[in-house]
């Protein structure tokens, strides 16, 4: 009763002069870059992976499998953008997220995306069962989420 | 006869050192300014449809409706990388492009890729059937890549 | 005597997987970058100038003529970037900033940068007496910020 | 007499879209990468060295010291970039290079530009007096870039 109830996580940025493009809008190109700094910020604050620490340390890494982006408004230097990140399935090795950008003042959809990536063995490459901590925390994210996934997709 | 085979667009571009990330390969970030400098490229030499003079000149713009990536194998510096466009599907306004980046000395397959873009005047934002003689040449191009697609998905 | 104490203006970022290369540390290119990006937070905040407003608001726009960076240690994502902005000299219409990049936890020095830009009209890009209320900013800046520039370079 | 003249290095690239920002030019943060992936064009094709190669195969890395830029004109996706690289100085483990960037086909100068770096182990960054055959390579560029240096600068 006293713990605190989950909340998604939602990576913030400020949208600045450089993002933008002669259409006075930003970039296509950039919103890669905002998914995955804000897949990258949730891993380390929800997951407890630092991408940086799991590649030089811990001889692993999460390359990128799929990625997918639908544009729903474009975005100015005006407001900063909320980039929302949920768990929407946790495989053997594989891990697949959500994300939705909203402006952050405004609330107004920007954008959606999707994302698997794949824990490997930075050595071979091969795809490795994904290690614990990480893997519980993947798994209790993905279990808050479905919940909001599902009434979303209604 | 004497008619030239048509060849589908290819852009080859330069793998270079800041491209690369702690992981010795290409930053999955990177793969959409590749996506979208390839199409760039193939509009303007296809198509006759210059992005920057379009929107300065012309007072139109083609933003991007969504975009799609499928990552195959890792890209280094070690050798360029060679993006195909085809064009998959002209609507009224709207222009579906098929993308497939491969290593420029080996062939190996590196990512496959969709895109859709709009076309829509620069003042309002509204979509705008697409104008000659940027049609006739999408359509041509649509024409051509047509039995290609169908075989690769096959 | 109740008026707060000027302080300094300093930015702070993150550094994400994505800055990195393949020596593990911040690719080069990316400093101009976050050189850029702190000015622009520094006019916002302190001179009430936004670059993108400027631009399409006011019909201004501020290019830069130079800018100089020396690297000092170099910067990896285990810890964040602070950039201090200081106005080093004010013109009739050019503005000439110190920068000084120190890690966020660490305080370890990064680098040192300097950079003028030249306040212009957007329409025939002919150089501006600095307008108001933003020359009386950057000059009192400036003011606050040439006892410390001393000191540091003494 | 047989003996080709030498020719100043020139690396050219194409200008786009994504390069532009809202006032219509190339961003200012982007000369940076350009100038960078010149030295890098230049030391691949000129001295040898890949800085990927170097890297990885031969544990040394060619981190920067310092770089200066001065812009003379924006520079649109009209045009492409060709950006000249010579070899100002060559010392026991530094490298300092002067830029010069031209409108591809109007030759407009655009900007000028130096850059210092210094050859060192990966593995404990020390410095290392350049490696043969990279010296040898890297003093005739000098030699052979004296002459036009000092007449330009003239």
């Amino acid at each position: 009763m006293s713990k605190e109830a989950w909340q998604p996580y939602v990576h913030r940025r400020s949208i600045v002069w450089g993002d933008t493009d002669t259409a006075h809008i930003v970039y296509t190109g950039r919103f890669l870059d905002f998914l995955l700094e804000a897949i990258e910020a949730f891993m380390r604050a929800r997951v407890g992976c630092d991408w940086y620490r799991l590649n030089v340390e811990e001889k692993m890494g999460t390359p990128f499998v799929n990625v997918g982006l639908d544009f729903k408004s474009s975005v100015t230097p005006r407001e900063g953008l909320d980039t929302r990140i949920l768990v929407a399935q946790v495989g053997k090795s594989s891990v697949r997220v959500a994300a939705r950008g909203t402006g952050a003042e405004s609330g107004t959809l920007r954008f959606t995306g999707t994302a698997t990536f794949v824990f490997i063995t930075a050595t071979d490459c091969a795809p490795l069962f994904i290690p614990q901590p990480y893997r519980a925390a993947l798994e209790a994210e993905a279990a808050e989420a479905a919940a909001l996934l599902s009434s979303e997709s209604a």
